[in-house]
């Protein structure tokens, strides 16, 4: 299955976007995958949400051109036909069929993966906006969604699904747009962004922003190390101590002095690598922006309480929890479903943490199956 | 009771002391308090061994004088009179009795507290060692406490006890010294440091080493803020989720902007506090030394296995977890009691993760006092 990322404009006669926060955007384009077909009714489309290093690029073999390269350039990391990063759900006769479903992934406004972010071009000052990009939050992109998936012809969509901050996008679905989803399926997700996820948020952005490479947003290409420091602080937040200690316990690196060596363990490399990564594939200012957009989710904010805004939602849910997600513990998923009255809880069993759901895809694709099959 | 620093000189006739790593120093002070008093046989001591930031007040009012401030520096942060660390735990009437036992707690080599360590002259070049200061260990660390006590006349520890790093000490004291430790109490630590622990530390260093003003280690007063960043990682690893959420949830600072302050809620505004108390009372080579400690620490190291280290170790063991620690986590004490041949386990029930060493007085009360009065 080819995976073809399209970049569109989702804005109309150049009427503004207006954001949350009262600013707005002149100019919106959304970068977008879709697999399988729409049917004439519009009915049968499932929107899958990504979290905060994501993009729209979820199942099949990527389709890499120079012309995507050129367009949203931080894809020149990808390597041409990889896997999507959730192709084990997604194609024919798996959960989220493409036999049958029509199934859109949209790279979220922020991100620097074809969408309007802090690396798009500023139309009032011809630049980067950099650290100029407004903040945007999760009301935002799902607005944005709501007009890229008009103009695709999505009348209803049959489910709407994510981990992290890919699941606070299903609730907001259903929140904002109630007769538009028939279900939602949030995993390892949160009602409103906790104290202690904030605090890891907190770090990472700090991590950036003392990094005197970053030139206050303007770093133009520089490799911003604060942003591999972030990277490890998300990664050991994502994962647990007895999986790190399962993968790597004391391991040392080869020819190692045991005393003296500043990257003496392969914990440490690991870490080193994952951070490296990320900082070659994606921008920092990308980074301090939707890591802020997790840290503002709050469905309840300017709403009511938590509780009230939850039971409105009126879509069949499925809540997925991992049961050793410190950063979203089962608990904030039982409360979920606690509050929406059409909806059931499951939870993973898994080794490695948050990261679980995008590990354990033999106890998802048979939990995601039973529920969209009894819709 | 007040409680008076002292700073003395452990080696004789200038024999250098020997560190694990097969250099040597040929000066080393070290600094520390004491309270109640030793018998005439020397056999009522009690030595607490302090965590990564500690240092030897461990319990009473301080007496910070002008001369303490001119041999430690980094005294200047405290205030006088302050009370210990662990004062709850020590004192008169309290398990740790000073009617009864000579307690010690003397501050680590390689700290910052009036011990020789990163901000020490290097005798060599007269000038400070800053990273020169080689990598010492927590066998280097009992082995100079050993040279403190037998200038005080100890001839028996009661018991050796302490919390994290101070845990540690424990574990070696009775492994290196088996004739003179009748007890050890060994709290929230590890037989040997966990990958998932080694990479909070590897983090923290990443960020103090990252940050221009660090010098690689000749900052020379310079703030430096990535001691800052790897204190804020720090502080997240020894609470929990549940803690924070209940401590900040997400209360907002007064007057702030919802979606342009960077520092917008509380648990934001905590970390930088706690981050910006460190910078201002410790080393950031110190930090990196002493986090290399934890990390190195490994009591089969050069032995055999661990199972039969642990398996020789002589003395009776008080082996203490908490329930809700990540960092080290209980199964890592069950560990630990599982192979000391005399030992008991128990658990800490707190929310707090594991930062409950330093705040679950009650519970820590008696269960430090029951073990000592059956010993």
């Amino acid at each position: 299955m080819r995976s073809v990322v399209n970049i569109i404009s989702i804005i109309d006669n150049n009427s503004p976007f207006p954001l949350e926060n009262g600013k707005e955007l002149n100019q919106v384009e959304l970068a977008f995958t879709t697999y399988g077909k729409l049917n004439s009714e519009g009915t049968n489309a499932v929107l899958v949400c990504h979290a905060l290093s994501g993009d729209s690029h979820v199942a099949g073999e990527l389709d890499l051109t120079d012309e995507l390269i050129s367009r949203a350039p931080f894809y020149k990391a990808m390597k041409n036909k990889q896997p999507g990063w959730w192709d084990n759900l997604i194609g024919a006769g798996k959960p989220l069929d493409t036999e049958k479903y029509f199934v859109i992934c949209s790279n979220i406004l922020g991100s620097c993966y074809g969408s309007t972010g802090p690396s798009s071009i500023n139309p009032e000052t011809g630049k980067v906006y950099a650290m100029n990009f407004p903040q945007v939050t999760v009301r935002d992109i799902v607005r944005s969604q709501k007009m890229l998936l008009d103009k695709l012809g999505v009348k209803k969509l049959k489910t709407v699904i994510g981990g992290s901050l890919g699941g606070m996008q299903a609730l907001e679905w259903s929140i904002i747009y109630p007769e538009l989803v028939e279900s939602i399926i949030p995993i390892a997700t949160s009602a409103k962004h906790s104290a202690w996820a904030i605090g890891f948020n907190h770090i990472g952005r700090s991590a950036i922003m003392n990094d005197p490479d970053w030139k206050n947003g303007n770093y133009n290409g520089t490799k911003v190390s604060g942003l591999s420091i972030a990277r490890m602080i998300g990664m050991i937040s994502y994962r647990t101590q007895p999986s790190f200690e399962e993968r790597f316990g004391r391991e040392r690196l080869n020819n190692s002095d045991y005393y003296d060596d500043k990257n003496l363990f392969q914990s440490e490399n690991y870490l080193n690598y994952q951070g490296e990564k990320l900082v070659n594939r994606f921008d920092p200012n990308s980074y301090i922006i939707i890591s802020r957009i997790l840290d503002l989710h709050d469905v309840s904010y300017n709403r009511g309480s938590v509780e009230e805004v939850l039971a409105s939602i009126k879509a069949a849910a499925l809540c997925i929890g991992i049961d050793t997600d410190i950063l979203y513990p089962p608990e904030e998923q039982r409360y979920i479903r606690q509050h929406i009255s059409n909806s059931v809880y499951t939870e993973i069993k898994s080794r490695h943490g948050h990261d679980g759901f995008l590990i354990e895809f033999d106890q998802m694709r048979e939990i995601i199956l039973n529920f969209l099959n009894k819709l």
